[in-house]
């Protein structure tokens, strides 16, 4: 194993995955994991509810245990990688933060939407203050063009933040699409660039790919693919590829391999593959809360629900606007009535 | 639905799919899925055992019915979809070509080594004296060369092939090999270029628009990705990544996400993801009928069965070469007795 790093991979299926498990993970799992993930010389490894710190509600799904304590546990069992943590402000708080840091937490990843990023303005600023290193997350990020992701990636920048990531959530960029977004970040910027996938249309890994070939250093996996939706890059694999590359992660194949098998395969409650739901996200490109919401409208109003999600992409609609998609639904059912007579 | 076609796909499930439950195919289940492909606009759909023609046998497998009358269930099925079959010669035979030709099959897929294309001259000779279109597929394309891939492709051009196939049998290729091959390919056939993917490192999706980019314009997907390993390319999410990218499969979308979910993942034997045994294939580049083997000779001389199957990969070893593996673990372990002292 060569321990010099080409690229430094964030392993994501602590925080992300735990989408996946109903924010079920125990600490039992959480040290197992973690203690897989730093012998394999991951260098940082997220740990936190699926969507940050906070996230543990009735709207985003209770966690069977509290963070902080999964977090606690992260932080025991690790000898070299450091512990991350995602904070969504909105949803997680400075003081979280703060609790984060003290036992033990390195870096703060500070999502917004790729529109709002003046909203992490005072988060990043308190994360630097706090000593931990700082990556500004611009989630959504198929929904701004690359000169307004540019816009918002320089805020992020301008707050302090380290490395700034284009996050692609809904699994919905294409490769060059991609590639055009990290080379434009890449050249205006100074801070680290870093690219985050998901697998919806069975293009995490060939982003990842297209990210780093225009200049991203950090990428995110999770192993055994557990993450929202399809899952995201999947962390072994990426190893593996980037192996054959010969570009080195530092992480050792055999060891991460294992910890997939023997650790994380196990937990899986359903397999990640790419299920009629996924994939209609991904081609859509809206937020997966929108999927129950729009079978019912769909059952309502006697139409597809692929039809709704893919109007609500294409109308850019967002978190918060769940009211849309009614009226959408609405509105198909009625222009189909028109389209029969 | 654009029913023009800028790409031409053959669904592969019944056929690489064959493997994934066993060669277990039931003319129920093959009837339904052929109906749904057909309805969904699909070209081609390939209907044989795994390993083609005459593939059941004690040692590829037995199947649970006939395939010819498998064959002839999915012909009676389809009003605009074309049958196809798999033929690899010294496996099948050209009586059995004949008698699935008579059934209504309209496309032989004539199938060797990559290196050893002319052992297929008389077999896609005879598919197009019976009037079949034509395909040569070169299978485990990464363990040849550009250079010995093109000369083996003009083989098959020059016994009368339509279309030939580079055909990554263990998911080893990264997109930049799959492109330059394809590429060199295109300058220099006039017979349509044709690519199938596994996904073993999570790339087949990637290499088949890589292929795309290169100039293939046949395109292999497994429905659901139902394939050897860990799948192929996955056809609905192809036809929904296409579509984003104004690329026309003329493929019904809805449609085939529908097969996918209605009727082929409930015949899934095991989760399509991808698994330590399907990665180190990929990564080693080899057969994967050489798994169970390397775990018996990892078993017997103590060392891990991914090195033996690395180890494997480089130095080329092909299927018929089975003894070689036991000779492999032995110098292993040997060197790592040395290694030791």
């Amino acid at each position: 194993m060569n321990s010099k790093r080409d690229i430094v991979l964030t392993e994501v299926a602590l925080r992300d995955g735990s989408h996946a498990v109903r924010h079920q993970f125990t600490v039992d799992q959480v040290k197992s994991i973690a203690k897989g993930l730093d012998d394999a010389n991951v260098p940082y490894i997220e740990v936190s509810h699926g969507d940050g710190l906070g996230g543990s509600s009735m709207q985003y799904g209770l966690s069977l245990t509290n963070e902080m304590e999964l977090i606690e546990a992260a932080v025991a069992e690790v000898k070299q990688a450091k512990i991350a943590v995602l904070l969504i402000p909105g949803i997680g708080t400075m003081p979280q933060l703060k609790e984060a840091a003290g036992l033990g937490v390195k870096m703060a990843r500070v999502a917004t939407h790729v529109t709002e990023a003046d909203v992490s303005a005072q988060h990043i600023a308190y994360a630097k203050e706090l000593g931990l290193e700082t990556v500004g997350f611009l989630m959504m990020s198929h929904m701004a063009s690359p000169k307004k992701l540019l816009e918002q990636a320089k805020l992020m920048e301008s707050y302090g933040a380290d490395t700034v990531y284009v996050v692609d959530s809904a699994g919905a960029l294409l490769p060059h699409q991609v590639k055009e977004r990290i080379a434009l970040l890449k050249e205006h910027l100074t801070a680290n660039i870093g690219f985050h996938a998901h697998n919806n249309l069975s293009l995490a890994m060939a982003n990842t790919l297209a990210a780093m070939e225009a200049g991203a250093t950090r990428i995110d996996g999770s192993i055994r693919c557990l993450g929202a939706g399809a899952g995201n890059t999947q962390t072994e694999v990426a190893v593996a590829v980037l192996d054959k590359m010969n570009i080195h992660t530092g992480i050792d194949l055999y060891k991460i391999m294992d910890v997939a098998e023997d650790l994380v395969a196990p937990i899986l409650e359903t397999p990640q593959e790419i299920t009629r739901g996924s994939l209609v996200l991904g081609y859509a490109g809206v937020y997966s809360s929108f999927y129950l919401h729009a079978q019912k409208a769909a059952e309502r109003f006697g139409i597809d629900s692929r039809s709704i999600l893919i109007e609500l992409g294409k109308r850019e609609v967002v978190g918060g606007q769940e009211d849309m998609i009614m009226d959408v639904a609405a509105e198909l059912s009625k222009r189909k009535a028109e389209v029969a007579v």
